[in-house]
């Protein structure tokens, strides 16, 4: 079996796609899940592009990770100087990753027209800076852009790029087929080309590929087949114009279809279609349901005489079984969502898993889902709502009324907007009646809901909300259409998601604040009986 | 040149992905306009199935079509029948289609296990269904369902499915991988093989792709090197489960990067963008942004670096040039961006690019980012702010105040959340003072503001709100951080977006959508005094 390296960049080039941007947070637990699912290098961003990206390089030094690789990129130092004075190449040193990738040019009529300096200055350029990196202990990637179009138009120039990356120590070079226009057949026969070229330096070859013929998957897998030994692409595709290769399809292809090829370790494959619905809700991007491997539709079943079919032989209409990649098959028009899921994630709250009982969180999981509930990132509603079904569920409180006023008086410079909120809550059975000022609406609520239980539960106080995502679930009818509330809240040992669905965004975002507010108290709750249980044990 | 048919089943395979069908009307204008743009065969339907299909044989007689031609789809007849006794045969013939496709069972087991029947029987029924067909003077294509998975179980008795067809006369066989799993490599290898197997019948092959693997696209590119002449799939890639193979694509690719194939007629490749639009919209379906060729981040450009290189050469950073299919650059500003995006979009605005102005634009979006503006998807509230500092914009209403207020009586069943919106303008001098409800806040805003401005700017009638996402710009400060809000509106003509920031939600839409109708009143007005120009010209 040969190791297929496998580099995410969602958080750089995926970054670059229209309408998707990351906070510090979002990037941070992107990191976590592709570390969990066995990817080996994830690039982290630009230190030198903005200080978002170079203050995830300092966090992420926090995070406890198992094996993935944080990169830094950045481009080739600037003509006309030593590598060490050059702020980017300080950035990339500065931000303390063990491996930097740097991408520097391939295609002559780039160097002398687009960056504007000779031939000879672009290959030391190249070599200086590769070179400063393994000086200061980094692994060096290059990543060769507008390799394909560049060996196309000068073979023995393109060569030569790759050739002083490889001897000034890269320990990989990656063929980047930048303008995503290449053919599977072409991209064969230069990556063939490639490693020739770098034969003598002992280097292997990675692939880049970008989609705008839509055919970055399989120009990937041409580039395997040929030799390369790494695939750089992004989560679900993302990244500027068409995209990147998907790097859930390259997996997903190299492990199932193709022969003798190692990708991920563990169980990685079993949760791609958990990953990639997590990185499109963490973008706030809506989901492709034909996404192959993963989409929602991907093993739907329409037409009548497939359905049939289906029901006789699983396998007469599936390339796949769909669990392979933890997906699963649907039958009939329904917005059915998985028992898979269902049975994966009552398995973590260790929940026995009793048929009826199944039977009807499903039941109840496909009623909300079709008012567009969405529970992948909303794993703290979930639990509460299979405590709910279960029966052992107790709420700490019950709302009796809600009520918000926003004012703005736009002439008046002196006036602030205000935003006030009273509610009326049953705590322990005596009526709180508080009022609360905020930033917004939600902040408002917030902090009167915090005033009227922090007496009762102290430990609320390190409760803090961490994130607060809003989509129109039906964008077709616009703003009267339901809100879908997605809160992600944290406390010195975890960080939960909830949600909220109403026509009102105000009663969306309540309800998602009670669920944040009730599971903390259950969590903390069941947390003092287990350490109250272990110290009886210890007593004894 | 090597002439590759391309044959189109958006109306059938299409329709059977999830959340799309077609009306009749839907599909005769699609008919229409796949006829225009040159494309050679049309599925229409299966007659059998429903009256819709049937009606549409009727009608699309009427069309006054130039050269494409009408397909109906049926199976092969049923088990123990004469062919001319089968229903589905008769509604194949009574559709009075001059093309009929007949699809029929290759793969042993689904022929014994699914349809069971015999062996045999199973080549009866494929020999009796083309042969009828022919004697009855309709030019008949075989489709081979599960081709690929069948000639790898079983190759003798798929090719013996194969001959039966071609040796009763169809006109092209054409290989299905109907489950949409095979790699490239495999469909090459089993192309070439089925090409032998009917060398002796001189019936060609063509090819008919789904996209589980991601690769339906690059299938059909190999069946078509290998010597497949007809290529099936539907546009934008609609179909059951992960879709067929995407038409635009496998026809922008034969005829901008492959060598030696002609397809389609005229100029029909410089209409892919309108035609993906058009089946997009008849569908009522939502468009895929970055799809290849066509999408609307296409050709679009974010990364700093990036657009200052397209700036240089265009062709750095694209594939083709984008007016090659119909579509168009596009530049996007972001927090990547820098001077060389701003230059691009006031271009397109028409502004001169005096330096001192650049510079005074540059800072204020520079500003605006800072505090949580991305003005990529708000193209329209860029624009705005370009106008404002070149001083030539003008407010058609000023705000005094708004108020919102929100009540939730949680424990009264008969009392409904209702949300209220107060809002006082100043429009053309005279105060208004308006009240809306609405199922939430924005909603009730928009419907007060509607309210007050409908009677001095009725064009705001046709004014729809498509679209409303959130998010929190500085998610570390939780909800008391800004949120940015983006909105997506349309008229019959054109579509845009606008956006605001604001530490309160509310304050945030309010913004946007006053972006939203300022941006409207003043693009009606400049098209008003566009076409006044043009009809004093034509006069003059």
């Amino acid at each position: 079996m040969k190791k297929i390296e496998i580099y995410d960049t969602t958080l750089r080039d995926g970054a670059q796609g229209e309408g998707v941007s990351f906070s510090l947070q979002d990037k941070l637990a992107i990191t976590q899940r592709l570390d969990e699912i066995g990817v080996d290098f994830i690039e982290g961003g630009y230190p030198l592009s903005n200080e978002k990206d170079a203050e995830y390089f300092r966090r992420v030094q926090e995070l406890d990770l198992k094996q993935i690789k944080v990169c830094a990129f950045g481009m080739t130092r600037r003509k006309g100087m030593e590598a060490k004075d050059d702020p980017g190449m300080q950035a990339l040193l500065n931000s303390g990753a063990p491996v930097v990738t740097i991408v520097g040019k391939t295609h002559d009529f780039h160097v002398t027209d687009v960056l504007r300096v000779s031939l000879e200055e672009n290959l030391s350029m190249i070599a200086d800076s590769i070179g400063l990196m393994v000086a200061e202990g980094r692994e060096a990637i290059y990543d060769a852009e507008h390799f394909f179009d560049g060996w196309k138009a000068n073979p023995d120039y393109a060569a030569q790029t790759i050739q002083a990356a490889a001897k000034a120590g890269a320990r990989m070079v990656v063929l980047c087929d930048t303008n995503g226009g290449s053919l599977p057949e072409e991209v064969a026969e230069l990556v063939k080309a490639a490693i020739d070229a770098l034969s003598e330096y002992n280097v292997p070859v990675g692939i880049h590929t970008h989609n705008d013929g839509e055919l970055a998957v399989a120009n990937a897998l041409a580039a395997v087949d040929a030799g390369a030994l790494q695939i750089q692409g992004t989560i679900n595709g993302f990244g500027e114009r068409c995209g990147n290769a998907d790097l859930i399809s390259c997996v997903a292809n190299l492990a199932l279809k193709k022969k003798g090829y190692e990708v991920l370790g563990g169980d990685g494959l079993d949760h791609l279609t958990e990953l990639s619905r997590f990185v499109y809700d963490t973008a706030n991007v809506n989901r492709r349901n034909n996404q192959a491997f993963v989409g929602q539709s991907a093993f739907a079943h329409k037409g009548g005489m497939h359905v049939h079919a289906v029901n006789r032989a699983a396998s007469s209409y599936e390339h796949i079984s769909p669990e392979l990649v933890g997906n699963e098959r649907r039958v009939l028009v329904s917005e059915l969502s998985g028992r898979s899921n269902i049975m994966a994630l009552t398995t973590k709250m260790n929940i026995e898993q009793d048929r009826e009982v199944m039977d009807k969180i499903l039941a109840r999981v496909v009623e909300l889902e079709n008012k567009g509930f969405q529970f992948e990132a909303a794993e703290a509603s979930f639990e509460l709502l299979v405590r709910k079904i279960l029966g052992t569920f107790t709420s700490h409180f019950e709302t009796l009324k809600y009520h918000v006023e926003i004012e703005d008086f736009v002439d008046r410079q002196d006036m602030e907007l205000t935003t006030e909120a009273t509610i009326k809550l049953n705590v322990n059975g005596s009526q709180k009646h508080e009022v609360g000022e905020g930033d917004g609406p939600i902040d408002a609520l917030s902090a009167a809901l915090r005033k009227a239980l922090d007496v009762a539960f102290p430990n609320l106080k390190r409760m803090k909300l961490v994130d607060y995502k809003v989509r129109v679930v039906n964008s077709e009818a616009g703003t009267a259409a339901r809100t879908r509330v997605q809160i992600e809240c944290s406390d010195e040992h975890d960080v939960w998601g909830t949600i909220g669905v109403s026509e009102n965004i105000i009663q969306a975002s309540w309800n998602a604040l009670v669920d944040a507010v009730e599971y903390k108290l259950h969590k903390d709750e069941s947390a003092a009986k287990a350490s109250t249980n272990k110290e009886v044990a210890a007593t004894n």
